[in-house]
């Protein structure tokens, strides 16, 4: 029997948070789901992450994947938008780690090469690949589809080193 | 009887974590403790996130305070360190919130004008006017003081709106 993979990759977001599991067995790859993480208008950051954790949790426990993977910040944003994207990535890591599973961390080129073949793909352009490497029914949302993309990301590259 | 506020404030970095606790009891200051979490060398960010949840856990079970204070980021570092301080920081409000505790933030202006009485002061300075304010016996470490500087911060300005 092959080893069984199971991958929940995050994309941490200053407001959504996406979210998407995917099985690796041998080279197959199997999606198991996706979805994205909404805090409710006007919520306090304290709230936010309270939240986020709460909805990790139950998607962990859910899930029990056996690795988590999560993108870089990318630096060309503005200092405030990636400052708050940074706290709430921060919470992510923690979450999984809390739960005794590793974390590793990939670079944006990393994941857009994994999914599209070259590093400045567009955000449609993941989603499309995202939808067809899946065999999706229909094209997942675009903070879904980034987070399904770090999980195959990360079934291709399996980088050893957690952060 | 006046009413007594106990509150802690966090100075989250990308390495040390200063905390201190004081306690406001009419226009009095009274200082309770204050220390410096380290996380081990080589450890991984994962395990700091952790580990200092833990410590924080710990530390609101054992203080009980009413209210958490931290500083605003500040946005002079390089975007590296600022990104590893924006994980911790997201993980600090968040073990607050967990508590059921408001964190409610404060400049580094706003910070140092409590404490210094002017904006621009040095790291030095907060640190011997918080032994003067508090009445310590002697200088507490640089990121322990600047945790008990946004405590006093609080004590002095106590905003209602917590983030």
């Amino acid at each position: 029997m092959e080893y069984k993979l199971r991958i929940l990759g995050i994309d941490p977001g200053s407001r959504i948070t996406g979210y998407g599991v995917v099985e690796k067995e041998g080279s197959y790859l199997r999606h198991v789901l996706h979805g994205e993480v909404k805090p409710r208008k006007g919520a306090l950051l304290s709230e936010v992450l309270v939240s986020l954790y709460q909805d990790l949790s139950a998607l962990l426990k859910e899930t029990a994947p056996g690795a988590i993977a999560v993108e870089n910040i990318f630096y060309g944003k503005n200092v405030r938008s990636l400052i708050k994207q940074a706290q709430v990535r921060g919470l992510v890591i923690f979450a999984g780690a809390s739960f005794g599973i590793p974390v590793f961390e990939y670079s944006p080129l990393e994941v857009k090469q994994a999914v599209v073949g070259y590093g400045r793909a567009e955000k449609r352009q993941v989603q499309i690949m995202v939808k067809a490497i899946l065999k999706l029914s229909s094209l997942p949302p675009a903070d879904a589809a980034d987070a399904l993309a770090v999980a195959v990301c990360h079934a291709n590259f399996q980088k050893e080193q957690p952060i």
